[in-house]
């Protein structure tokens, strides 16, 4: 019998994976410090495996990357998209990953191509926000609101210094009502603060628009840059270029998130507000003050508002979050 | 030097006071259970001396009709609208209580005749929703809302077994915006939730539409009952005659309960909502079930609904509570 060597891995690492419809973006920490990171677009083939051998294959491209291997994996961590059933370490109904429309057991696929690791699986605007809870913009406060503005509109709270997501569906901001009868909304509703705020939303209006007439050059702007889709990117552009319609519609986001925060606020009282997600984060400082200009006016307590803050991870918020909830 | 007797009081028992602008409903409890309680009109002669007396002689009967003395009392609590100093046991702004408009020294001034016994005090709806969670309708829940519909409309937040008060001005779920640009709110803000459900609201909305040559019966019952206010007992006597103008405003009541608490679920994943307050309380279960009604089509998880309930200690929920705030 040979003696036990638990210190014989001296440097331990942890990999999350914030996994989406349109990339997988990997980071491998060490001593909470990201040391290496990968990022691919999402196989489009529709084949759950090809998406998986994707997550492996950033995964060791990021522990490469930090000249870590295998061995030194401490944990996965891995945000997603649908509905998550962490105990399984499975997802279920993530419509925007390709291939992921039935059940697909993703903890443990990857755990088997990474010797064995311990793998978590949580939802990707959860983990976001936990990233900047623990490592970001959230630092310094122990109750925060998590607003995450991209192909729709997730939310992520944190109680006591506790993601608190209720029987598992807390967080959707993006279902609040801010305009009773409103804008029809993904989720079959109407007046969600989604259908004003969430990209795919936004981009039905504007299509809508510009065949009552409208003018715009979002779609101009997104066939140049060889898109099919109205892209973080293209509303950015677009506004640079002062385009009307695209005042307009970031304008009716804002007021939207605005109303939606405030309600939120007066209810549950945050120190501070986190706007990320693709949008949130692409539109940077200018988008998250007007978010909170219109939010003020809301406020039962306007003297004593909470921060409103863009993420400082950025567009590693959910990767580093998902390593976090993996112990990194 | 005689020897210490821990236990020469055999039966403690802890007071709760539900401190109102109307009424002032105390009760004192031994081992949990309600075994005496009092209530007198809130003294209107503007000083808070008499506030304060009244609340000592509601004390000293319930402890009389509990067979206890002062001797007994392990602790007070006491329930208060307004902002409450916590640690000193003060009050400010309870503008609703004759003589409370300044900071007053509430526990201090009531321990004074009172044998010094220990004073808690806090906010009226707070206590109430503990009251609830604690011994009433929220004990099978870790996660609950409290709606108390009354003067206005509070709310009270009980998440993994604790209330939650966020930085102390949580709960203000009366000032979620349930329609932008909507009815001016006691609050001076447009479209917040009170604004159709809160009393007052509701009867400056009633008073102005009978202004414009609307009909009703709800001021000449008011008048009968030697009222001067639409009391949570005149909405309920016409609507029991059918009365229109009553059967629209509760209905507008609802449905923006409906909204408002439907968007606080779908942001937060509560197990159960419970329905109180005067309004509440006095309308009872067929507008608890209006409200669920009303909430359902905004839900984002419509299968899985939390349970819409009445309170079970009806106007004792504030008492109990506070009781129960001081150990009781």
């Amino acid at each position: 019998m040979t003696s036990a060597k638990p210190e014989s891995r001296s440097h331990p690492v942890t990999a999350g994976v914030d996994l989406g419809g349109t990339k997988i973006q990997t980071v491998v920490l060490r001593d909470e410090e990201v040391v290496g990171s990968a990022r691919v677009l999402t196989p489009q083939t529709g084949d759950p495996g090809d998406v998986i051998d994707a997550i492996v294959g950033t995964i060791r491209a990021s522990l490469e990357a930090a000249g870590a291997s295998d061995a030194d994996l401490r944990g996965i961590g891995i945000g997603t998209p649908g509905e998550v059933d962490a105990k399984a370490g499975a997802v279920l109904l993530a419509a925007n990953v390709p291939g992921f429309t039935d059940r697909v057991e993703l903890g443990p696929l990857v755990s088997e191509q990474l010797g064995k690791a311990k793998v978590r699986v949580g939802n990707d605007v959860s983990v976001g926000v936990l990233g900047e809870y623990q490592r970001g913009a959230g630092r310094p406060f122990r109750n925060l609101l998590g607003v995450w503005v991209g192909t729709g509109v997730g939310g992520g709270l944190i109680l006591d210094g506790k993601l608190h997501d209720g029987r598992g569906a807390g967080g959707e901001i993006g279902h609040m009502v801010v305009r009773p009868g409103g804008l029809r909304c993904s989720c079959g509703r109407r007046g969600c603060l989604e259908a004003y705020a969430g990209r795919a939303s936004m981009e039905r209006r504007a299509r809508s628009l510009v065949k009552r007439g409208h003018k715009t050059s979002l779609f101009k702007i997104m066939k140049k840059r060889d898109r099919n889709r109205l892209s973080s990117g293209v509303y950015a552009r677009a506004l640079a270029k002062d385009d009307r319609m695209t005042k307009k519609l970031i304008g009716d986001a804002a007021w939207a998130l605005g109303i939606g925060i405030a309600s939120a606020q007066n209810l549950v009282d945050f120190e501070a507000i986190i706007v990320g997600g693709g949008l949130g984060d692409r539109l940077g400082q200018p988008f998250v003050d007007q978010v909170g200009e219109r939010m003020t006016p809301h406020l039962f307590e306007p003297h004593r508002p909470p921060e409103v803050l863009r993420t400082e991870l950025g567009d590693l918020s959910g990767a580093v979050g998902a390593a976090v909830l993996a112990g990194g």
